[in-house]
């Protein structure tokens, strides 16, 4: 028997979105003092809030929160990366330090950041702000079998749950996930080709700078890792079979956030990934989820598509962390903010 | 003789880009605790900041200004607009009170908006947070004649030019530029044909709202303006012939930015017509300019391929009052932040 309360006690706990919010809002942005759509995806993102939070108009955006998931591949070692498993630690600590790009951004526009060991393979204990999760030390190469057993996979998910109910409970009211993982593009790219129905050369792309040369190589991994996956019906199947433990922690944070009614904004490939699993589990939940950016790999964009989402941003940006959902922060705080704060037209 | 020092001073004052700086940044950001380029434009708008500040890395951006300039068109009265010339005035009384759209971005953003009569037809004196600096009331219609006396033009720049040296010296160290004036597209349009050497047809858009079947009109009346103001050579008789106040404003904002060496951000299509005449005047301007968002409207389009200006963002807004340029500002503190604190290559 499985535990897994938190999982499934989330899954029931979201609702369609609130469609007569959604209407309020569109009625209120057509009375403000400005030409009708004038303020063009502006308009709309303050509508999906206000979908979301089911409030018209939505409350003022005021405790942006971040969490990044940490977690390593065992596929590394079969050579999808360009850069050691190491780093992935190295990068934790960099970030546990503020001195990493999602640090920087993060400060600018005034989130929190959570950082989470889900899975890293290393001895994370020493590190201070980091909150101690490991549900095991990386996952196995997809290359040859299953990331994790169905019941890690669980143990992620929830992970990810507990750290959205926590955040919102200590009053975050817009979230953000981000990761890092070396190595994850590949588990993301073979989820992208299975919930989306894509081919594995649709969704290969060089990820952290991947050589040309090499490319061929990791779409192998990913088309022999998407076919056994292809066999399996359930999401936590999939997920535990060619996903990685950050993802699967960011996709149950999505979920927790949904559950909340907190909006929450996805970064790059591996956060859509993640989307692509958490509303196979839980449908619905990408109608309440915001995406922050267009990465330049391929397979977010066939994710985005699968959604039905259209990023805010579109800046070439490759990095995960949650650098571009927290981008997209103060533009969804200021779309917001006009709603509730513009007068009705003067004419 | 022209009484043109504050406008000559500053165009005497711009000097090239330091691309000693903007190498240092480069070199920079390729030691950042990340892979190689992979923060796609954040890289390149810092290294933008650096070359135009002259520091690397740039100073993080602690209070940026937004200055929205607002005038009347004569051309409203030959049917250029879908709304009548009395919706200047009470859009600035809106924006007096906080209630306009870029009053809600600019808390957002926690940017200072200085509102700037240089041209409502309208008497504005009791209006308590205008600044008065009115050169006339409402341009003359450019569809039958030139919009204003080459006088009235460099009055119009010289107040530009003060209001950023103003902001400036009190501490703004980002600048952004908006304007208020109904049926400023047009003379927009016209002046972005000129200087970009375009067609009547390319540059002529709905702007706030024209119906489909009054843009053959709208498209005579920019044709018939630009006829006239390609006989001219020198851009401020061009600024004087077909353009507007608040956008000759805009222009000599932009010089005293760039004289100043303060990064300013431009906004829509009206901003854009702007630069492409304050590049003519004081060539190098485009290059201290930073694109903020891409306006729907088609001339903008036209004008930033003729800057060579790619913007940040594109979020279809056509709404104007400096609203796409403030939405840029977060992600410009960001991109400076990154590059000021991160760390070094953890490997």
């Amino acid at each position: 028997m499985e535990s897994n309360d938190v999982l499934r006690t989330a899954v029931e706990a979201i609702a369609p979105i609130d469609e007569t919010a959604a209407e309020g809002a569109r009625q209120r942005w057509a009375s403000r003092a400005k030409p009708p759509g004038s303020l063009g995806r502006i308009e709309d993102i303050a509508v999906q809030v206000a979908a979301i939070t089911g409030a018209v108009p939505p409350s003022p955006i005021a405790r942006p929160a971040i969490a990044v998931f940490a977690g390593d591949h065992g596929v590394v070692a079969d050579g999808a990366s360009a850069w050691p498993k190491e780093v992935t630690a190295l990068m934790v600590g960099n970030m546990a330090e503020g001195k990493a790009a999602i640090n920087a951004f993060a400060a600018s526009v005034r989130a929190e950041v959570r950082l989470v060991d889900v899975g890293v393979d290393a001895d994370l204990g020493a590190i201070e702000g980091v909150v101690a999760a490991k549900v095991r030390r990386g996952t196995a190469s997809i290359a040859r079998g299953p990331a994790m057993t169905r019941d890690e996979a669980i143990a992620a998910l929830e992970i990810g749950v507990d750290t959205a109910t926590d955040l919102v409970r200590s009053g975050a009211d817009l979230l953000a996930g981000g990761e890092m993982g070396i190595g994850n593009t590949t588990p993301s790219a073979a989820l992208v080709a299975i919930f989306a129905n894509a081919e594995a050369a649709a969704v290969t792309g060089p990820g952290a700078g991947l050589p040309a040369d090499r490319l061929g190589h990791k779409q192998t991994i990913i088309d022999a890792a998407v076919e056994r996956a292809r066999r399996l019906g359930d999401p936590i199947d999939i997920l535990a079979e060619v996903g990685g433990l950050e993802i699967a922690a960011l996709a149950g944070f999505m979920i927790g956030a949904a559950a909340a009614k907190v909006p929450v904004v996805i970064d790059g490939v591996i956060a859509a990934a993640a989307l692509c699993a958490a509303d196979a589990i839980a449908p619905g939940v990408a109608s309440r989820t915001i995406a922050g950016h267009r990465s330049t790999e391929p397979a977010a964009t066939v994710a985005l598509d699968h959604l039905k989402l259209d990023p805010i941003l579109d800046l070439d940006l490759r990095l995960g962390e949650g650098t571009g959902a927290c981008l997209a922060i103060p533009i969804i705080q200021a779309a917001v903010n006009a709603l509730a704060t513009m007068g009705d037209l003067p004419v």
